[in-house]
């Protein structure tokens, strides 16, 4: 099995390693395909809190559609390189909920995310189930 | 708009430019985003002889699905370059399709590729329509 | 020749075909797509004010990387849609461009983005050429 | 750390998740998603018998580059799959090697390929240095 990575203390964080297919010819990685690094790991941390996108998409089912992202590329990753995507649940609201997520090579930050996204259901904005609003609230600061 | 080519004397051809997200770490395009290329130019051939792939796949239409490809690599393009996209029909049978395509630069040939498409509806095998077939019909041989 | 769009009063304009690759399962055009869809609107405006990438990453030249963005995804994009990506230079310092882009599918649009983009040279900070500064800098606003 | 897969009896197995990344408005994977996931086993089987790509592509090492491949998408895979990407080196000759691949879910084969990739060096055709050669030749038919 491919890692989903683990969730811990209110971080959940899956390794990622580079391909090929995720740079490009300036010789890093293409800053787009971070945002695909992102995606997977907002969907191994749905999935770490009982969510699976595929059931999500299937019946009247709640998924969630991203709404807005700041990005900020602070040092570029390169072929073969593991990295780490953290996400955080930083906001949860009746409808839409806010991570931050970052993408670490070791120690060093490569790369800071805030994303929004939005709870929609049959292709309209959706209320997030209670259950799961308890699952993603952030557990209290430290 | 976007140019969707050319469809004369047999043969579809779409002009397409390459960019960062087609390239790789090293130096040149990726072997896959040719791929995307060959299948942008077979959407733009359909779309040329009156089929759409949104309509396709709405409704009880009839859609296509790549079932097998043999490529060959023969010369890199890379950032920048305008690359032409070749697409002929090269045997039409009652539920699939084969073709023959070809992305050049200029005049000099940097890939083949001989690919069957099926034709499916609602995810089984399917027949194509019978006005398909007339239109995807080679022009007799010159 | 695909086109390369239009450069006028301070704005560029690239119209953009959507394909399957550019898709995903939930039916729509997929989120990080649109990013390669503001990428390609930058080159194109960057090659509108004479500045080629390829050139760009040869030598010694100044080439551009992306060093921030905040997007909003307003309304989604699907297959076969034609879209436009508007690039306007929004701020010009002595080594980074901001630039507003948005994405519309004829009057409505679909996305925004506010893109930081750095000057670099050998992997380093570089300033941008005069010369460059130049033909950036916005039009007196209107 | 993500898997880098098992190679054992002269085939190597690399499992992969599939993503919202990997699939199209069709519902299922992306035709061309498949080769990237071929490509990562291809990178996983090399690194596994001692070579690395980011090392084959600095200084004069040797790199491999896909010169010939035939496809067969036989079955789709869907999102949120498990999907093993299997990869036996078929033929090892002076300056190329042919590999088998497969892609399965489970015991279900969904995708064969038969993939040619050459020694590259500088750009140019080269030889599989002999530990390479060692290496790579499948073990003796069972």
């Amino acid at each position: 099995m491919p890692t989903g990575g683990r969730y811990d203390a209110g971080i959940h964080a899956l390794p990622v390693r580079v391909y090929y297919e995720d740079t490009d010819f300036s010789g890093v990685v293409y800053h787009a395909s971070y945002l695909r690094f992102l995606e997977r790991g907002r969907t191994e941390f749905l999935r770490a809190v009982g969510m699976n996108q595929q059931d999500l998409h299937s019946g009247e089912a709640v998924a969630f559609a991203v709404r807005r992202m700041t990005v900020d590329w602070l040092k570029p990753a390169v072929m073969d390189d593991v990295v780490t995507v953290e996400t955080r649940p930083a906001e949860v609201k009746g409808a839409s909920l806010r991570l931050e997520q970052r993408i670490l090579r070791g120690d060093v930050v490569l790369l800071t995310a805030d994303v929004l996204v939005a709870a929609v259901s049959a292709g309209r904005p959706a209320r997030l189930p209670q259950d799961l609003r308890d699952k993603l609230s952030p557990p209290p600061s430290v």
